[in-house]
């Protein structure tokens, strides 16, 4: 089949193995695919991913010495099944799945893994038991949007925000925005974006910011202070329930590049709760001590959960979450290099919706 | 007074001020003090803490050009009044107090500050809305002990420890120590304390910990699988509720070294909630890929509020709490700068208690 095959560093199109269905296993046509930005990432730091998974204890799945086809975001059309399968959907359902499927190493992510091809490719091999039905009023490419928006759900979730806390939300990127939109759906906030692009900015005030914020404008300290969040240390003498920190403020970290870490140390008010969601995978330094004297929280998340995930689809095929508001391009399977290069500069893409259908 | 000041990486026992009780201030004879693991910490990062706490929008209350003098744990006995105090503990009462002093810069750590002189020299101010009174019951070595005894009850608090997790505590100096007794008093565990000294670990066992394990001969991956949390992550197809690792594993943090943050995050099981309590104060680096993969939480936390400190007391003052289990050595002012190098070696020392009365 056609495939967009990722080796460090680079992208290219060319012939890739035909996948096949194991038990349990449903063969799909890909239909639309979102670039996520851990795919940018991800193409960049291939040997570092399997070294830090043997660190981790978890089995390698991706070998940098050997072609990997991303795509976790997707939409699909259902053309075949594998043994031991229930069959319940008719061949030519469109459908959604979580990515992951089962093979010798227990269930591996369909996009980031050597044996599971994503949907930058023609063909994929998904779970039977993860797959939803698309229904006929929601387009492939805003189905496939489900899992980054599903991602923003999960992020909120493990957030377990006070509720009147301030969430600042740092980085309007596809992800950024997801928090943004669940945030909003929750009752949330205030919800304060923070982003360098006007186009970023503008997006999430559409998904429901009550303010945004460009860091090259505005100090982060000016901006705590006016949302009531002082820089103090507590006062000894005041009883924890009259402390001015006691409604924790929140901020959700959607950048992930080096660095990004420290920032938010030193400039966040003591007791807020970081919510980790950018997907930093460099080394990075920090001083602890910020964070000690601060008395921080950091929560990392990642992906998201089978219930959450179907209750994003809902919100998106209801109306109340609209995928289309973040997406910006669509291209063939021979665009996505390029649009990996315009994906990098922040004012031209937000979310790239690949269509595997096409070169 | 005669006092052992501190200078970057050098204590010494000179003449210092005599403190002056300003409004709302009480003056204090020190009659016993414990040396802290961060007394350790901070004789040899002065300039860094100084440089630190300004990035982190904190006033430097503590100098390396100036001197300090440390002891934040302390039992004192009450000699004078300054202005604006209610006076209601009469001279020579024995007296305990979180220690903050309010000054210029608004409230400082005493004996972490150039202008509040702890309990390493003879004499003390202190805040006076602060003041507990000791009965006749309990010695000031046992009395002195309750700050860090109410740390450890901080970060049991602080970690909201679901019932039935297991919670390791890893490095069992004081603080470790400190953290096995609020969680045996808290009805929490299994407790698994982690060192390599077997005096600590003897100490562990007599404060409550279910076992205790010696790094050296049972690896973190065998000891989690021994507990019922399974290094593997969580199967995408199972509700979430029907996870294994649903039940929280905790590890509480209590050494404070750079690369120990590290090895928990390539040891820790999926979803562990590490509680920081450890003083790192060295800058450390980081793979935050193994925290984001993992879903790993961490809090940071220091000290303890009003509450928690008096709470500490009441335990220690009706016997619940015994402070003397951890109590290996008491010197004179001339002893500190020996008792600071024996403090290093985990098997000969434990908590040193100063008696400031004495050369």
């Amino acid at each position: 089949m056609h495939a967009v095959v990722a080796r460090p560093g680079a992208l290219s199109l060319e012939d890739y193995p035909e996948p096949v269905p194991g038990e349990g296993q449903v063969l799909v046509k890909s239909l639309a695919t979102g670039i996520c930005g851990s795919d940018l990432h991800a193409l960049h730091n291939m040997p570092r991913r399997a070294e830090l998974a043997e660190r981790a204890g978890f089995p390698v799945i991706m070998r940098p010495d050997r072609p990997t086809v991303f795509g976790h975001e997707f939409c699909a059309e259902v053309i075949g099944y594998g043994e031991g399968t229930t069959q319940a959907l008719p061949i030519g359902t469109r459908v959604i799945a979580l990515p992951f499927a089962k093979g010798d190493l227990g269930f591996e992510l369909v996009g980031f893994s050597n044996r599971f091809p994503g949907g930058f490719g023609e063909r994929m091999v998904l779970t039977e038991s993860l797959l939803l039905p698309v229904p006929d009023g929601v387009s492939s490419a805003h189905a496939a949007l489900t899992e980054p928006l599903a991602v923003g759900v999960h992020a909120v979730r493990a957030a377990e925000v006070p509720s009147g806390s301030p969430c600042m939300v740092i980085g309007c990127g596809p992800i950024g925005l997801a928090i943004v939109a669940a945030l909003k759906a929750a009752g949330l906030g205030p919800i304060v974006a923070v982003d360098y692009s006007a186009t970023r900015r503008a997006m999430a005030t559409r998904y429901g910011a009550d303010e945004v914020v460009d860091p090259a404008v505005e100090a982060p300290g000016e901006r705590w202070e006016r949302l009531g969040v002082p820089q103090r240390r507590p006062d000894p003498t005041v009883p924890t329930e009259l402390q001015p920190h006691r409604n924790k403020a929140v901020i959700f970290e959607c950048v992930g590049v080096p660095g990004m870490l420290q920032t938010l140390l030193d400039t966040a008010p003591p007791f807020t709760r970081i919510v980790m969601v950018g997907v930093c995978q460099e080394q990075d330094t920090i001083d602890q001590w910020i964070a000690i004297q601060k008395q921080l929280e950091l929560r990392y998340v990642f992906g998201c959960t089978r219930d959450e995930f179907e209750e994003t689809f809902t919100m998106i095929a209801d109306g109340t979450l609209d995928p289309g508001l973040m997406l910006t391009s669509t291209v063939g399977l021979g665009g996505v290099a390029d649009a990996f290069a315009a994906l990098r500069q922040p004012d031209r893409e937000v979310k790239v919706v690949i269509e595997p259908t096409r070169i």
